[in-house]
């Protein structure tokens, strides 16, 4: 069985073919610049071999079809024909509460997908694009939706309300959703996995630091709490998104003059650590620019670390402790002075890091904290399109 | 030595004269529905017997006037003569990061207070107008400014900043200020003297449950951490404010129509336990609700401890730890139900309520942890007045 991935954001689209066999990737890579001039096509065998190319495409039926064509290429291709795809899985951000696990698309799928746009402008529609472009490219295969507000869908209504008046909920569904569903789901799993426990019998805080960052309080396989809300903007520092305010700053922001668009613009794409440190939104940046004595650098990788340590501690406490802590995601499975820095201030809560543990543990999995801590703390690679691959599988064998 | 406290609100003015040598009530009351159709005096001689009048006055100046009368008055004053004043307190909200602590007013202080009033545009307006009353009404005699702000500035810039582009903090102070210093300082360094410990050596998380509410983490007598912000809507879920939410909700509510004024009245008058519940903004109401059944009564009061659990994990790690969690305000006072279930949250802490201690305490200071508790837990009545009167004897004898 070949399932084909797809990531279709505003202006691109990213893909991996996988043979299910053996979870293997056979392709990968992505369109970007789609809708925009120049689009160009990365396309990587799983062999090593890599092109990139401008392509003449104008959305994303066309940057599908160019994927396609690659796949079917005589040259660089993986597969002799199109119906070799058995199944295509789609990543899609927001699926309010009525959708609480991967689906099969159908219409009432779609419109659903659709009557979440307001609340997720930029990926709802360009998710949907994505999909509808398949089932002109591929017809009669089925699609699968992987939402990634899915696997926090199993909050309660005291986790998931904002306190303003129970209308807005009603009305107009706002609460808290959460998103990186795929991501907590696949690392709390596949953590679980490692140190040879079940996940129903667990307590996890799954901590996914990448340019997005969110953290999910998970006990027996149900989120009990996430630190992303009603959008991805809330919680954690991000890399360019301020995560917690004050309500009251975006109204001041208003009352000195700035629009919707303007707040929205800057709290989503100039906030986070790139609008801490004015060096970047790149943590590799940041600890660069404060090795080489920049301190408004130093004091955003402070706030990024401060703002983790207390969602953990808060997250530990609702849970009544935790078994795992587990990290994930660009930081959190690369970046190994900030994984230090955060666990040295959860002494507190009994964790006590392994600094060679530590050390040795670079982008792939593996225990990172001491024998004496009262919780164990992982490192494990997040891998989202895997994940949709054996969503789609399990979607399509029942 | 005689000190009148005043809290001059937008439409109120709250007033408490204090002899010194015992730190005893002489006279208290308040002058509402300043500036409004029918303001009346309230006023209790601290002998049992209390009056209230209507009054015939336009605003502060005239509150602050009749007041004065009152004390003098030949029934029910406790005054001969208004030089027997000598010196006036002033609750003022908002002093930015200038002011650290308590201030003998000048020309000075009361423009900081002046350049404080976007950030605060509903009390310190107030708080500037009472000051000014008073330099009319009691020529000569010193006023001092103690500010709500003033207790939490020893925060650092880690915990202080937002993550937004850092010129909204250079150019507008957009930053985390804290509220309630005064109350917070008064029940940190009560409780210290309880247990007959020193503030200097202790960590110590205050929660001030009120109608406003809020947290602060406290180490050696220095605020770490606060759950308030650039305003009073950050943190807590409070009697009509929000607290926290996903910043992309007011951005949402501009969306659908709303104006910043409306959105602004929304969050602060109408949301938080009277928005969730429908029922009312006062605790004692959603508990009895929650009694006959109102399940919407009964999540208010779950998401009020939901949140005051997850600030006290945060701050209990931020910390390194507590030596003394203290109750204060209504709700922390006299809420025997709330503070039990917010304790019962605590185990992974180490934190047991003992439920006879807890039942014992109603509006009175007292242990309520069990002695297996690893931290204290304490109830502390706040009295910002009395603490006021010390602030402004402290800051004359200096």
């Amino acid at each position: 069985m070949k399932v084909l991935v797809l990531n279709a954001g505003s202006s691109s689209v990213k893909f991996t073919l996988y043979t299910m066999k053996n979870e293997t990737v056979l392709a990968k890579g992505m369109v970007e610049r789609v809708g925009i001039e120049n689009p160009q096509l990365i396309y990587k065998h799983s062999d090593g071999r890599e092109v990139t190319e401008i392509i003449n495409i104008k959305d994303h039926t066309g940057a599908i079809k160019s994927i396609c064509d690659k796949l079917l290429d005589p040259e660089i291709g993986v597969m002799a024909d199109r119906s070799e795809v058995e199944a295509i899985g789609h990543r899609v951000v927001h699926a309010g509460e009525k959708l609480t696990r991967p689906e099969l698309v159908t219409d009432e799928v779609k419109n659903i997908i659709r009557e979440c746009v307001p609340m997720c402008p930029l990926h709802n529609p360009a998710n949907l694009a994505g999909i509808e472009a398949c089932e002109k490219i591929f017809p009669g295969v089925p699609n699968v939706a992987v939402f990634d507000t899915a696997f926090h869908q199993t909050m309660k209504p005291s986790a998931f309300l904002y306190a303003i008046p129970y209308e807005f909920y009603e009305k107009y569904g706002i609460r808290k959703y959460g998103f990186h569903g795929t991501s907590h789901d696949f690392v709390s799993s596949a953590a679980a996995d490692y140190i040879g426990a079940k996940r129903e019998d667990l307590k996890i805080i799954t901590c996914h630091l990448g340019n997005g960052c969110s953290i999910a309080a998970i006990e027996n396989g149900n989120v009990i709490d996430t630190s992303m809300g009603l959008t991805p903007l809330e919680g954690l520092v991000m890399g360019t998104r301020s995560g917690d305010l004050d309500p009251a700053v975006i109204i001041h922001m208003f009352n000195l003059g700035m629009s919707v668009a303007e707040v929205d613009n800057l709290l989503n794409k100039k906030s986070g650590l790139l609008g801490v440190s004015g060096v970047s939104s790149d943590m590799r940046d940041i600890l660069k620019a404060e090795a080489e004595g920049n301190e408004r650098a130093a004091r955003a990788k402070r706030m990024f670390i401060l703002r983790i340590v207390k969602y953990i501690g808060a997250y530990y406490t609702v849970l009544g402790g935790a078994d795992l802590i587990v990290f994930t995601g660009g930081v959190g499975e690369y970046s190994l002075p900030v994984r230090k820095q955060i666990m040295e201030k959860l002494g507190a809560l009994g964790i006590v890091v392994d600094e060679t543990r530590n050390e040795a543990c670079f982008g792939k999995a593996g225990l990172i904290s001491a024998d004496n801590s009262k919780c164990k703390v992982l490192v494990m690679p997040t891998n989202e399109e895997l994940m949709i691959a054996r969503d789609v599988r399990r979607s399509l064998s029942k």
